[in-house]
């Protein structure tokens, strides 16, 4: 489980956008519907960024180990 | 175990056609059969795709350490 | 141990010829003989595919870190 | 759980500015504001530093496997 | 502990001249003197193969984790 | 924990100078204040090497997955 | 720990010069004074072996998990 600095701030991101930076460089944004131990993440109305070009995903499950950071989009 | 918010996606798309991001850039498509505790996934009637070609591979099963995201194909 | 839905597709190829997907890209065909619960697989009369050719290697144990994807090959 | 030194640095840290140099060559700054025993951070008015650009992030969640170093900002 | 399958192989194989293939390309070629449950190998008259070029390692203890694959050499 | 061998030297090593070889090829040197079970290790007065150039860093923590090796300076 | 017949292989190499085989083509050779659960190893007298150049290093302790193999030097 993440420790509870890490997963007060989740809680409080589930049904807002979040942007998550993944290794290798890919970006995807779209709104916080979950995330368990491993911070695998659900997202609603994803879209993956890449340079300059927008991809919409839908619903998608981010596997955690991918996971670079995750930001509250402001 | 995915968590309960993961599982539950993965529940509600058996049997539906899913597109999984792996490592490296490449995708593959199918219908999902089955997922386990690591994201293993048994697809079927998957395809490879990679740049603009398709390669029909029939069931296959996904090691899950290689998924970057997966998402119901709308 | 994989899960049930991946653990009954491996089981039914028993026998049969599997294409494996490596990471970095390479691949093995043979006929899986057996597998255990880290995804490692033997595989009999195996070949490693890479680009064009063809090289034959006999009876090989895959360690299943390097897996990728493992397909019945049609 | 990071062992007593390292914590002992990081409870110190709590309140002050970070900076996060993480694999691949990214790095990050922001005050920290949490850690658990993956050392996942979290971090106030963080910004992603590459090459000569900054981008304000906000709050965000740091996966603690993509760190190499953390270092109080002097 | 590699599964039933694995380990019979191996076993199988103990006193005979095997070719491993290891991560990044590499390949080691020895009779297999031992292994164990992280699939780490002792090999002796062990060589390295690297393009057209041999060279002679004695024995050697290959870690698991970067085998790709083993082969009874033929 | 690591080993005894290991731990004695790291224990030997507090108070003193020691430069860490990170993946990548990067390199930092800094005095030994702690280690832990995961080679995680704080470095006071350290700094970065790379190529010819030199960033100081004050105290930081080094996340034991990324040393390669760590070795007293003489 | 590593299983018997490498720990046999390594605690008869202790006292003697061993090439260590790391990840990233580099190598390191020195007297192997220990070794732990993790390969972890510790040489004396190490030097860092990196296209036609020695760089030498005193006592080393090497991380296990960047270990490709280890052989006594002959």
């Amino acid at each position: 489980m993440p420790g509870p600095a890490t997963a007060q701030i989740l809680v409080k991101s589930l049904g807002s956008s979040v942007l998550v930076k993944l290794k290798g460089g890919r970006e995807v944004r779209g709104i916080l519907r979950g995330f368990d131990q491993h911070l695998n993440l659900v997202l609603d109305e994803a879209e993956e960024l890449k340079s300059n070009k927008t991809r919409k995903l839908g619903t998608i499950i981010v596997r955690g180990d991918n996971v670079v950071f995750i930001s509250p989009v402001m």
